[in-house]
């Protein structure tokens, strides 16, 4: 056995089921043993990024890291960005990176670079074996850092000779480790806190955004009247009709800290204090306001649904006790398809247990707020800010969750950075709707301009904020991957395009003109 | 004036005209000044890598830096992999890249990242201005450093208070250095190698490969018996009838020692001594054969065309005394289509002046072997081995040169990587003509499985290396971008595509389905 296959014998071994793939001829070996593996589904991606981001969507949805595959530097640097935003979702992941031959390095060939400079951007984890028989132990070590709570991204940075050369086998897994339990102290802090009738805020993120978290934070909120919401963006959240829907905290920081004004009492739950997104002139960095206390319930590695449980338990709040407001289901908009129109459909028309993909940039509020009403379901946002997550995020989400529908709610402009997911949509025949958001502008940076003072932007600024010249049709790039696609331009009709694509399996692609 | 206004009036002075922006909030300020400084065009890239691919494009072309404009870690990250070619080439390139405020960085936003690790990997020159005061001066040096002979990438991390904040106005540029001249002791050891009758190669790359350079190398090949050979992959190259052709030096190691057995001189011009692409199982990474004399003519930082005029007049061997074999210009091909009748018929039909960017991988060696026949033309080629740098090259080397046409010849697989490349053909109305070499299969990972002793991969080695299931419609594509676009299955077919592209301006995509 090579070095290659005792390192997947070992992922395999250890619960890892899928990869992520571009590889190139560094990494031929771990090709080849990806055959003898049973049970290791290879996936390709045409785009180093789609492979990343994928991971993120599958370890957010399995809490199980994918593996990925990527041929040196500028592979892994083709991935960098979608990895930054697993970093910033603590999502574990890890990357097997291939690397030139251990006395090939010296050569400095065109494609040496420094790859453990660019992992280490983006990694909790960083190590370069130096042999075949390590290989399966580095691999075990990779796996467990990155579930290592609350979860990080692993890059492992593997010589071709480390895959061809000779090893004993694969290794026994690491035992995962947990998210630490919340000591006492910090419990009692918050009981404290929140027994004072100060104004107070939970903060949520993390894994406070499962279900049990929710309705525990609910039950918290409804004994001690605490309100209750969650970071901007978020890795993933259960939403929909039955589960309490916290507020969310406004992206501006303008908004965010008339938002925060006059808590007394930010207790932060499965997340760090809130910061602002950009720093802008005279703008502030941190957002919780002046004198207010700020308590660390759960740091974001420990755990976070516990204390909160353990919280309502100390209140005698039961999470039961406060449901969250039933409400009735929307009916789709009619007439003219704008954001608001655009939202209001998909939430009234999203099938049960739907992931929604939302890298919807200016155009999502309205679905936001209207999810709600829809059937439970699970929502993944975008986290670190770097676009072109929500195609491949989708295809991650798609694999883990075979029998889920998979929602993208896609921004135009950031959906070009990563479009060739779709590929791997069609390949794999993922049930994913993907719905295009189609304003024909990076309609943030104008929103931005004009917040920089810039109230008529000149030629130069205009045209490094349009998208309409030419027109991208996103129609034919999706049959260009070999997705169906079909441009709707009112609610009625993305009504019918939407009923249509959630009828049948596979990927299907609307893109919605938005007036 | 604030500060991005000075930097980008400095970069002006300095005769930088072009800013390839993929921009975002913290570039705001510079957005902005762009309208305010005359003669620096602004054009917008959907992916970075686009901008950065093309910006390589632009330094080939010109000798002279264009501007990237690019949104922070996970900006420059998407823009990496082209640079890593730009590096390669020894393109000057200067990399603007937008940061958070100084005062928000310790924030530690959802975009903040350790942009100077990812900068280093590809960069001469990285620095991050302190001070809006400051900013001209640090772009002057990034300019200098990005022209110090042979050329390199800079990059500045520009934080957004640093662009908004006051400057005193822009700062005379520094005076650019100019290539070493070659010291008198290194060309009388190469004059006395190659007098002694033994075996003797020329081996050029970068500069060296100008049509002078080559004229030179060719006069001293005749006076001396010594052969002259290029590197496998050439930044920028001069070729057609008329200019001396040199040999290409293998790609696969075995090829390449079977073609430098038997020299006993290795003469370096422009280049570095000659390396495995990969390391293989027992292959070198050395290419030079045990016992030959290396000799550096010219380092890549050193006047390499003047050092080859030299060594010539020392000769006594005139440049125009040995000119190139005339040659007879090709018929199209007929009948199937490959890869044989595809180089045949674009070498046949190529015309004057063009520039061809050649990222074919390995559809590409019969048009490389016919090119010499066809009218003069620029031959930019792959030389960092990041894939995806032709369709952004060619971006970039059509800004520089609207007068002439560009060819990019376009391996399928790689072209993937950046496809988004072809809207700014379609927005600028570039004149480019993309030929796709459509193998639909990562046809190198097939040879290069094989080379790994896998005669028979099995279903997850075969499915990562194919493309055609489902198979790309790279018509779709281009049209959803703006491009016209066509598909051919003959020589025949080929040929009328490529003459009314060749015809007309602007951009157009031919799919060349190779059987």
């Amino acid at each position: 056995m090579n070095g290659a296959e005792a390192l997947l014998r070992t992922a395999r071994a250890a619960g890892v089921d899928l990869c992520l793939a571009n590889p190139g001829t560094t990494e031929m070996p771990l090709v080849a043993a990806l055959d003898r593996v049973p049970g290791l589904r290879a996936v390709l991606g045409l785009f180093e990024g789609v492979c990343t981001g994928a991971a993120d969507g599958y370890g957010r949805m399995t809490g199980r890291p994918a593996l990925t595959l990527l041929h040196l530097g500028p592979g892994l640097a083709n991935g960098l960005a979608n990895l930054h935003n697993a970093r910033r979702a603590r999502t574990p992941v890890v990357n097997l990176v291939g690397d030139h031959a251990t006395w090939h390095l010296a050569a400095d060939a065109p494609l040496t670079s420094d790859i453990a400079s660019l992992a280490g951007a983006v990694s909790g984890f960083v190590h370069t074996p130096k042999s075949a028989a390590g290989l399966a132990e580095d691999g075990a070590a990779a796996i467990a850092a990155a579930l290592s709570p609350p979860g990080q991204v692993a890059t492992l940075i593997v010589p071709a000779d480390c895959q061809w050369g000779d090893a004993a086998g694969p290794v026994r897994p690491r035992p995962a480790a947990r998210p630490e339990p919340v000591a006492e102290a910090a419990l009692a802090g918050v009981r404290e806190a929140l027994g004072r009738g100060e104004p107070a805020l939970l903060l949520l993120g993390g894994r406070a955004l499962g279900e049990a978290g929710l309705r525990a934070a609910a039950a918290v909120a409804g004994a001690t009247g605490a309100r209750v919401a969650c970071d901007s963006f978020v890795a993933r959240m259960e939403r929909g009709a039955g589960i309490p829907a916290p507020d969310r905290l406004p992206y501006f920081p303008e908004q965010a800290t008339a938002y925060l004004e006059g808590f007394a009492h930010l207790v932060l739950v499965g997340t760090c204090a809130p910061v602002a997104f950009f720093g802008y002139p005279g703008g502030p960095s941190q957002l919780a306001p002046e004198g207010c206390r700020v308590h660390v319930l759960a740091a974001p590695h420990e755990d976070a649904e516990g204390a909160l449980a353990a919280l309502a338990r100390d209140l005698g709040a039961q999470p039961g006790a406060f449901p969250a407001a039933p409400r009735e289901r929307l009916a789709p908009a009619e007439g003219a398809l704008d954001a608001a129109t655009l939202g209001r459909t998909l939430a009234a028309l999203q099938p049960p247990g739907a992931i929604v993909v939302d890298e919807s940039a200016t155009s999502g509020m309205p679905w936001f707020l209207a999810a709600p009403a829809a059937p439970p379901h699970t929502l993944l946002g975008l986290t670190g800010g770097a676009i072109g997550q929500g195609l491949p995020c989708a295809v991650g989400a798609a694999l883990a969750c075979p029998d889920r529908r998979v929602v993208a709610l896609q921004a135009d402009g950031s959906g070009l950075y990563t479009l060739q997911a779709l590929w791997t949509m069609a390949r794999e025949q993922l049930d994913v709707t993907v719905v295009v958001c189609a304003n024909r502008a990076y309609r943030i940076l104008r929103v931005e301009l004009a917040r920089a003072g810039i109230a008529e932007p000149g030629p130069a600024a205009l045209s490094l904020t349009d998208l309409g010249h030419p027109a991208l049709d996103w129609t034919a790039l999706a049959r260009g991957f070999g997705v169906p696609a079909v441009r709707v331009e009112s609610a009625e009709a993305l009504a019918g395009a939407l009923r249509a694509a959630f009828a049948e399996p596979g990927p299907r692609l609307v893109e919605a003109l938005l007036g």
